[in-house]
């Protein structure tokens, strides 16, 4: 079979690789009917993460099962499933908290995993996945294919906009900013308005993520960044900012753009994975009464709750992607996102 | 009259100065009948905050009104009153916010105020009060002499562990440990209890504050720090820490303990006045998905919540004066809490 191999930065090559055998009880493989470029793909296609050797890359797909071990007891053979970006097993003390991302057997795609096989990355053919009754999420039954788009972003982008919303305490007579018109801050403008946000300002220079953002949800847009754009935002929030900003970018700039944005006693709430010196300013959230949550998104946990509305059509998340790629031309995908040509890419095999 | 000023680190002065005079239509004069000394008090004593000049200080007081400007409606000469550790009107958006620490026209005892004044210190016999219909609040009448040290604790430190546990999320169903056995970190072991959460740890090596902290609600205490101190309480917690942790000291290493005993998911909520390198480590944050929240603690926004209970004896959170002294001896007061022979040192007149 082929998958995507990153070789070095800027190297994405579709290669053959071996096909993916059960190797513990609790395996599934799950055949790829569609997968998808991450922005945090780009930070090592960038160079800015090292690429020591080649590596299987990517994490977001759906698929339909085509194997399963013989512990599996939930997920069945010929299951559409949504595959989260990481696995987890469901049943441990943290997965029951809510944060399936720190399960205490799982791990991620395109690494070593805890059971001592190597975990496939996402943009491939077949993909082993362990823990399979914890990780994957059957469908009510096969999804037409244009639904495909937006379940899988259950995998991934509607799931960490959806996180950050809620750890920003997005809400009804809620204010809420979000700073980066990526493909996850889209998503995060459509999970404030799906939990009743009243005002919804999107941060956005780009007339295309403008109007998707509006789509969405955003009742505003800010095209003003750094003061300029704090000013503007405290302008339109009684000279003081909103009560949430949402924090979907994970640079310097647009954290400090997100707390400067947040009213005194606001909440920011982050799903940018942090890169360069990533310390926040305990002595000004002291002062200013900002809180500050977030992180890598469970978005395991959120797919109960998100795919009903996914399935009959009231959510349609799947519009952040504007560019449809067969696999194998996985390395114009990276470049098209890469190069700013494209927010959000679809791989089909 | 008198008051205590600073004149240097180690240098406390209970001198003459002049009289308070009304100097805005909206200021009150209190005569005070408590008052008491802050652990942040002590950064300026021990040096670590710079004392350039001499200057009045303390900023936690309760009194009887005995003058009031023309335009204040609310409060009335002979009222018995709790003030802040700030002044605030409370009807500008950040005081209507809950955030009365970041009201738009307040200031800090013992700093320039907004007004053209010079904010009086608390530690004194009597004290200007701007946006004395803001700032101050009435009781229902006049207190028992017993009921005064319980009141004062609304100024400030029973407000500030409130703060702390509202921002932590500390309530019914949640494990709660708290860093910091001063003053503050008692308070907030009350708060926590009276917020019903399920489980209580005080981390303190001190026997009497151990003791005090069990009477305030606690169920476990932890005498271990650092590396030791988050292994025992991972111990307590699952093997992954406590859903809310109460950071209620300022330091680097406390806050470092307090991050670590949360778990994954969980919460910090922080008062403790950030000294030192004070920034957060976002990339621990982001992958353990542990907020934090809290600041300067607008206790202003508290007393109505509080009084009641305090007003009728069932929250008795005066108990961690553990030391009386009249006022004319306030060096005395600093020094013994300086040395840590007292928790809290109720001062009167």
């Amino acid at each position: 079979m082929h998958a995507t191999v990153i070789h070095a930065p800027g190297d994405i090559r579709f290669e053959e690789v071996p096909d993916p055998v059960l190797s513990t009880g609790g395996d599934a493989i799950v055949r790829v009917v569609a997968a998808c470029v991450c922005g945090s793909d780009l930070w090592p296609y960038r160079g800015i993460d090292a690429v020591p050797r080649p590596k299987r890359i990517g994490h977001e797909f759906v698929g339909v099962v085509e194997q399963v071990g013989p512990e599996v007891e939930r997920i069945r053979v010929g299951d559409f499933v949504i595959a989260p970006f990481y696995d987890c097993d469901m049943t441990c003390v943290n997965c029951r908290n809510g944060v399936s991302t720190s399960c205490l057997h799982g791990g991620w795609w395109g690494a070593d995993d805890r059971m001592g096989g190597f975990a496939d990355g996402g943009q491939g053919e077949r993909i082993r996945v362990p823990h399979a009754d914890g990780s994957l999420f059957a469908t009510p039954g096969m999804p037409d294919d244009a639904l495909v788009p937006h379940l899988l972003t259950l995998a991934d982008v509607m799931g960490t906009g959806h996180h950050a919303a809620v750890s920003g305490g997005a809400g009804p007579g809620r204010t809420v900013v979000v700073v980066g018109d990526g493909a996850v801050g889209l998503c995060a403008v459509l999970a404030s308005a799906r939990l009743g946000a009243e005002r919804i300002v999107a941060m956005s220079r780009h007339p295309e993520r403008q109007a998707l953002a509006r789509r969405f949800g955003a009742t505003d847009v800010v095209e003003e960044r750094g003061a300029e754009g704090v000013a503007r935002i405290r302008e339109l929030f009684d000279g003081v900012g909103a009560d949430v900003v949402l924090e979907c970018v994970g640079t310097e700039e647009s954290m400090d753009q997100a707390l400067r944005s947040a009213r005194p006693g606001g909440q920011v709430g982050f799903v940018g994975v942090p890169h360069g010196p990533s310390t926040l300013p305990l002595d000004r959230m002291f002062g200013s009464n900002v809180g500050v949550r977030g992180g890598v998104a469970p978005v395991r946990n959120y797919v109960e709750e998100l795919l009903p509305e996914v399935w009959d059509g009231r959510l349609e998340p799947g519009a952040v992607f504007d560019l449809e790629l067969p696999m194998a031309e996985v390395a114009e995908a990276y470049a098209a996102m890469d190069e700013r040509r494209a927010v959000k890419v679809l791989l089909r095999p």
